[in-house]
């Protein structure tokens, strides 16, 4: 199993679920807007603007090359308001005026240190016009605009920052990694990671980030099976989510006879602190000590994989659940109006709330649209169980559970026999820092944005 | 100006903008859904289950009374699967079986010590129905399942839970406040707190937070001028939202002559960490010393104004703005394909963008669409900057600004002539917190969910 992703905005990417999907080559032998299944294993070598990309798609084979393209010729297209650029290697790029003045990469309209934009807002014109444009040795474009001012752009710069065409347009890969969503296959080679490793390697700890962003859970093990290991690890990372919870948790099961109607029901599938617009990202568990009878087992399930199912066998169930909004409820506070899958402007699933405890007795819809709905939640939650999609395990003391909270669902089955002391510490981190944690691993160890994750390695 | 708000649940709502929007009443005299404007002083009082509302509407004046209210009949509707509840007090409601089956509120189905529901997903029944239902005493009802099951329920917990009709449904009010926006009029009126009444008054706190969330701003004075107090007031409230630069930071301005560039620059309308996708909710500013020359004044605008303003006058641009994906850029972490004004599912306006300095050169739409998306940015800007709008002062030392860093942009003018040390400290809170101070502060102080804000007061 295979992610690739070659330089995010030159050339195109294979996504994780084998998809080919180049969005196009900005300049090279193939500028082809193609989709296709990968066939064969992809290969890909070379720095950013000398890259070569073999696949075997549904088509036949294809083949994208981006060689280190130099500028061969510019012209100053004034009825569109754009500069035009022929490339050495072949090809043209069209450059908008205004973006490119308020691009001006000049110490007074950039700063360099920060890579922050410095100049006004209110003095950027939206009618700037080059009065020249000129090639300078092949390598970078210096404009001279109407006011005098002289912009200088590296062909270095402008390559990776090529516009597409209305026509061809299609969305470029995001900061984020593409989930790849799964059942209960998984377990038979479930994305692992050693807890020493993360802790003295940075490519353990930058192999773990890839792994939980693309399958949302990964398995450490190798901690010591003693408190204060999820924060070592989280402050590995970056540092904890605190909540009104505080910021590490403990649950403690004790072997005492008050607690035996607790003990003997199961946790059922559901994400954590459903009612926060904050929702942590990414959750810790960390098994200090398990529960030595019958039962207990984790339970862990992909909800973006649930919901895709949904998507595709019952659409109209799928809509309802993106769309009718529901409330949640803890005593801390309560986030109401949020819909059991949400989905981004893009129509993508981004996060999953599922929690039969704090779903609240309030359900603010119309009384004739409440049984589709609990139907529809009804259909989801046994995708989300279906031993087909859901994982199955007793954690071993040592190991620590890692997943995305916004996307898997986890739970516990009922103890079925015997008391003993059982001992579990949680605790959060958000994406932001899990990302920027990757972001800045990936620059440290030369990965930069063209990532190749193979599950084998 | 007002914001009233009744029983959630119960009635409706008069909404901070002079709006009078009833939603319906659950029971009693009206059942109106109505809109008009508020021409008069709404008045309130009295308990959830026992009260009136006076307010002049367009339509006349309207009077709505809900009364303590008792069950007087029980009916099964099979062909629908509801129950049908008629009130002692005129009116009748519907209640869905699969609803009622899953708010069950015994010790089995539900823990009311956790307010939790704990019955099993996998055992709830579509099709439950009642095989009796009877009202016990005038103030409850008791449903017997076609399994055996036996659940009651109270007229004080069905009354607020009342569905609405199809054909009759508003969306009910959010957990969060509804917003006002301002334009500089604000200034003649400006939302203030006492730091001191603030770290030991509850109520003072309590109004901050009502004020915060309806405005976006207050500005707090009295603080010590010196460092720690921004942390002294996060940590009242609740707790520090930690970010990549840390927990508390710190700007001092140094009369240092290498500094000089830096310093005669303005600081351009913004809002902190565009870049991330849990961006800071609650922005504090302290002003310890301040920069006695010339110029260094502060700015402060409503972007929910200005986009409503984009909204009204210029449609086609704020469709752009809400529908053009924009990158955001830090070393720390990127986070791209936002939109510089983000709405949610209803279309109301939830998180503004902007951020000169931040927003990325990688621009991923097609070249067609870059100037008309430049000419959007530039009238939202003048919005923005314009001084109808725009609020425009100089912090004293010891004032703290207290803003919603979703919404409000602030900057700061160049510095004209002289120089001398400048020292201000900030800290974040997430919205997720102060959100839920207020819900336990009006918890405690017997505010429940009716809130009455007088600007005056």
């Amino acid at each position: 199993m295979y992610a690739l992703r070659v330089a995010t905005r030159a050339v195109g990417r294979v996504a994780a679920t084998g998809t080919l999907q180049p969005t196009r080559a900005a300049v090279g032998l193939v500028r082809l807007p193609l989709r296709g299944v990968v066939t064969s294993i992809p290969k890909a070598r070379g720095r950013d603007q000398d890259l070569e990309i073999s696949a075997k798609g549904q088509g036949g084979e294809v083949r994208m090359q981006a060689a280190a393209a130099g500028i061969a010729d510019v012209t100053m297209k004034h009825d569109e308001s754009m500069l035009k650029l022929s490339w050495s290697t072949g090809g043209t790029d069209t450059y908008p005026y205004v973006w490119l003045r308020d691009n001006c990469q000049c110490p007074l309209c950039f700063h360099s240190g920060s890579r922050s934009r410095v100049h006004l807002i209110e003095e950027l014109d939206l009618n700037a016009r080059p009065r020249s444009a000129k090639v300078l040795g092949g390598q970078a474009v210096e404009v001279q605009w109407s006011d005098g001012h002289v912009s200088r752009y590296e062909a270095s710069w402008l390559l990776p920052r090529a516009f597409q065409s209305a026509e061809n347009y299609i969305r470029k890969p995001s900061y984020k990694l593409t989930p790849h969503p799964w059942g209960s296959e998984l377990m038979e080679d479930l994305p692992r990671a050693s807890f020493p490793e993360m802790m003295s390697d940075d490519a353990a700890l930058l192999k773990w980030s890839q792994q939980l962003e693309i399958f949302g859970f990964v398995m450490v093990s190798g901690a010591p099976a003693e408190p204060g290991q999820v924060r070592r690890l989280a402050e590995r990372i970056a540092f904890i989510k605190k909540t009104h919870y505080g910021e590490d948790f403990t649950v403690i099961v004790k072997d005492d006879p008050s607690n035996v109607a607790y003990l003997s029901g199961p946790l059922q599938l559901h994400a954590d602190l459903p009612y926060y617009q904050y929702k942590p990202g990414v959750q810790f568990i960390h098994c200090i000590k398990q529960y030595e009878g019958n039962g207990g087992d984790s339970q862990v399930t992909d909800g973006l994989h649930a919901a895709n199912l949904l998507r595709e066998n019952h659409p109209q169930k799928y809509r309802i659940l993106t769309s009718t909004p529901v409330d949640w409820f803890d005593e801390g506070g309560r986030e109401n109006h949020v819909f059991l899958c949400s989905t981004d402007s893009y129509g993508d699933v981004c996060r999953i709330n599922f929690s039969q405890p704090q779903r609240d007795s309030f359900f603010d819809i119309p009384a004739e649209d409440v049984a589709a709905w609990y139907d529809a939640m009804k259909t989801f939650h046994r995708l989300l169980a279906d031993p087909k999609n859901c994982l199955h395990f007793k954690m071993t003391p040592g190991t620590i559970m890692t997943f995305d909270n916004l996307r898997i669902l986890h739970g516990r089955t009922a103890y079925l026999s015997g008391y003993s002391a059982r001992h579990i510490e949680g605790c959060y981190v958000d994406w932001d820092e899990v990302r920027s944690r990757r972001h800045v691993l990936e620059k440290k160890l030369g990965v930069n944005s063209r990532r190749l994750v193979r599950r084998e390695e």
